[in-house]
């Protein structure tokens, strides 16, 4: 038996992307004529086979779902596969998971090595490199060549599939709004940079919220954390950060932020420096998390019912593997969200 | 190409359990002989392989770990896969990820399907319904056919293979010893039911620091947790349970959990019951959790360094797949927890 090669080794080989090495083996127009024939004469040599997708796809069940996301420690993600295990077990598929790290080529590495054979189809949120390089043909081809990808939270529109999403937009403009509604008169949004969609909605939500309420936006009560300070290891920089916010903003009444840990780190921070929560600053967050309900004081937060997405999703993938015939008509399934009260805000 | 059966599908078709077909194909004498020459039978009308794992292995690396846990929900393991990749992506290795959902026909399941030629090895904790099955014939039969395998956290000696363990024992009793250190002398171990050998561990490890400070122990202060408590379904259950074990026991100054959720509830119950922490009561919990550092008052915890499990794991497992020769000698490495001390205790 010959040794498989893989697109890595290909790409290492050739000293060429991961990405132009998939390309090629599809003769894209992207790629030129003289690269094309090389990564194919040499895909070929050692017998590398782009087409076993759709080879074994007619004739072989293997009743598995592939699940691709960026990150395990992610209470959101683990919620959503929970959600896809539910309906999977009880409709007789069974689940395995490859996590891209939020990196592009390990999101191409690890669905080239389930399509392999292993899976009937992907249920997918893709990571922040791809969404940052817009590089999605791995996702098209896949679908290309008959395998279904449903897409869940970090979908986009340059790929057609069934999709479940978050109303993002909406999600936080309600949050915005509920905090107007109880007197907050200069609201701070905490949230990622904007290339992550899910961000980007969920600022656009807390501004359109300020816009109807006839609420000037200040650039200086909008923090944009870079990711780094996500991490286990830089809490003290993020709370550093958010405390320049206050500092810079002593009428700060309301918060915002897009996840959990920007929340909490709120609170702690608008303690540090004497207010009370929710008498002087009323804070809401939005998440899935399982911090906010054993804060002190308890969060009120956006409930994204990732559970929820995750049986959807499943349920969107089956019925489709088990179809009688194709359907070209895909499905965006939006979940709503849902303010859960607790006692940082009035 | 003929339809691939699997394990599930013959164990259904001759309506006998997946351990019982799997044990028919390697010709066990646990199985009658009428049994296996069924079995056998109807795996090979259907082309079933037994033995391609031990075909493919001499020829073939993946340069993938499988990794089989019993639940996602759970940050300790998902600390644990951190680990994990952290070290398989600096040796050129991807992780893929299966779950049992603590079943035993699904650890089976994931592992026939992962074993089929995906992956190089894997690394796995034990689910519970295997442990109270003691059913350890498909790690010893996966063994045998040439494909390692490493065990984390839950362990059982039948199996001969690498291990990777927490001192359990030791860092519950240093935990009870600090509670008594601190004044205590009516301390309560909260824990789960004792099939799952970490509890037990880390009940022995309670009793010993009892012991050795001459303090009797009293079946009255030793809760016993039915795992269906657990999930957050539950919550009020679990808190009912502890708020019984505190108002049987009146005395209790020093509670040692062997999680962080009994931990908190059991600060919960105690806040309600008047009781100021740590004055009154203090507590340990036994965790890795992200819940502990953000409680109030903060959680004193025995910290598992569930992150260098993974990456010892990984290590031991890639070391004897790039091995030259085959080591007959395997290693059981402990990982020493460390207290670690918030507000919690005095």
């Amino acid at each position: 038996m010959k040794r498989k090669v893989t697109l890595k080794q290909i790409a290492k080989e050739l000293d060429v992307s991961i990405s132009t090495v998939s390309k090629a083996l599809r003769n894209s127009k992207e790629i030129s004529e003289d690269t094309c024939n090389k990564v194919q004469a040499f895909a070929k040599l050692y017998n590398y086979r782009p087409n076993n997708i759709a080879l074994s796809l007619k004739n072989r069940k293997t009743k598995t779902i592939g699940i691709i996301i960026p990150e395990i420690v992610h209470h959101f993600f683990s919620k959503v596969i929970r959600g896809i295990e539910l309906v999977a077990n009880k409709r007789g598929y069974n689940v395995i998971v490859g996590l891209s790290n939020e990196s592009f080529s390990k999101e191409v590495i690890n669905m080239e090595m389930l399509a392999n054979g292993s899976i009937d189809g992907f249920i997918l949120s893709i990571s922040k490199e791809t969404l940052l390089q817009q590089d999605y043909h791995h996702f098209n081809e896949t679908i290309n060549q008959g395998m279904p990808i449903v897409m869940f939270d970090r979908v986009v529109n340059e790929v057609n599939c069934d999709k479940v999403i978050v109303d993002d937009l909406l999600g936080s403009k309600n949050a915005v709004k509920k905090l107007i509604d109880n007197g907050c008169k200069n609201i701070a949004l905490i949230t990622t940079k904007d290339y992550v969609s899910v961000g980007r909605l969920r600022t656009q939500g807390y501004l359109e919220a300020l816009e109807e309420n006839k609420l000037e936006p200040q650039s200086n009560l909008i923090l944009k954390i870079v990711e780094e300070l996500d991490s286990e290891d830089h809490l003290e920089d993020l709370e550093a950060e958010i405390e320049g916010l206050f500092r810079g903003n002593s009428k700060i009444d309301g918060v915002f932020t897009v996840n959990e840990l920007y929340a909490l780190t709120a609170m702690k921070v608008a303690r540090k420096l004497g207010k009370n929560i929710p008498e002087d600053v009323q804070i809401i967050g939005f998440t899935d998390g399982v911090l906010s309900k054993h804060a002190t004081p308890s969060l009120t937060t956006v409930r994204q019912h990732a559970q929820q997405m995750g049986e959807k999703a499943a349920e969107l993938l089956i019925n489709r593997l088990e179809a009688e015939e194709d359907d070209e008509h895909y499905k965006t399934v939006v979940i709503e969200t849902k303010i859960i009260e607790r006692n940082s805000t009035k």
